[in-house]
């Protein structure tokens, strides 16, 4: 098998952002080789979308017998650097960041909350689930003394910028941001994620009506 | 203004996604007139992007004035249907189905949840914000009762394909799902938008160590 070379070959974001469905579509089947076919279909994508991402690792799979399973699952690992494990802190300690806290500990991913702060006085000490909210003041302790190298920003629009300029200034590189505003980061290293709940909603709203002219 | 003809040019759902931010960017500026430089600093996109995707309508814009912010703004609720109003019903009403409940009140989007839904009769009676957690056995009743156009999945990979199903059979077109699971369904008038937290996780994990070789 061939290895996937980080300076040689830069594999484009969107490919990246489907290898975790085909990871866990690997850990959900047990069978030791799996298809395209097979694969695309667990991920919920088509067998070219599979063949040509993994194209772009080498060549791991044999026409007509498939992939080695276990072999592209440690291999999806190794490329996501989930083989190392990646802690991250969650900024926000509201119902929403609390609900992340919980939900991943719940889905036990290669992904670990080490850290949960909160600016607020009457929420830092709380216990959320394995976690004591602590104060911002700490986060970059925090970020130092856990080896955190993921920020999970789940505050108030306001406050949103100055924790990124702060958790980007303690080298975190990979941000999710649950903020519903559009966050700027100098820094090309970094990459920011943006999730807003609010625009995924208002974007559906397209599709209600999308079938019934009638309504409108 | 050219008004847009929904049957006579399909949008990208790619520029559909981008509106809503557009939208926001509006709201948050108070100018009459807006440049797509600003719209899209706002919004998060190039200028060209901004055209881009406002052509599509025909043409709002003015070389050297910018868009009326408040025609456009009007013009993109219609598009979205948001001129309407948009109720959506949760179903699980669990950590993360609570928190979304809360945060969407919070964050007062056209999009409201009209109806929040759960299996387990310990949860069934309980308050979230506005609501009382109803049956499940209730999804029906309810969407046709209060006029419920979308439905958001936040419970476990188990039920989620037969929810699905369900609220597909009582006209639902536009879902949200936070199920860690491909879900298939087979009519094409119905969008599922996934937003799979586990799966954004793992993704970011891969820019955690991109400028750090050295940890490898």
């Amino acid at each position: 098998m061939e290895r996937y070379d980080l300076k040689a070959r830069r594999i484009p974001d969107t490919t990246i952002r489907r290898l975790p469905a085909y990871l866990r579509a690997l850990m959900v089947t047990g069978q030791e080789r799996i298809t395209s076919e097979v694969l695309g279909h667990l991920a919920g994508y088509t067998s070219e979308q599979v063949r040509k991402d993994l194209a772009y690792f080498g060549a791991f799979g044999t026409r007509g017998v498939g992939y080695d399973a276990g072999l592209l699952a440690d291999e999806i690992r190794r490329i996501l650097q989930l083989d190392h494990g990646v802690r991250a802190v969650v900024v926000g300690a509201g119902r929403l960041g609390t609900a992340l806290v919980r939900h991943t500990d719940e889905t036990a991913s290669d992904v670990s909350i080490a850290a949960v702060v909160d600016i607020n006085p009457e929420v830092i000490g709380r216990v959320v689930d394995h976690l004591t909210v602590e104060s911002l003041d700490k986060l970059e302790v925090l970020i130092s003394e856990r080896e955190i190298g993921m920020g999970i920003i789940a505050v108030p629009p306001g406050g949103a910028q100055a924790v990124l300029d702060r958790l980007v200034a303690s080298g975190i590189r990979a941000v999710l941001s649950f903020v519903p505003k559009a966050l700027t980061v100098t820094n090309p290293d970094v990459f920011v994620q943006h999730i807003d709940l609010t625009l995924e909603m208002q974007a559906l709203a397209y599709f209600v009506g999308q079938s019934h002219p009638s309504v409108r």
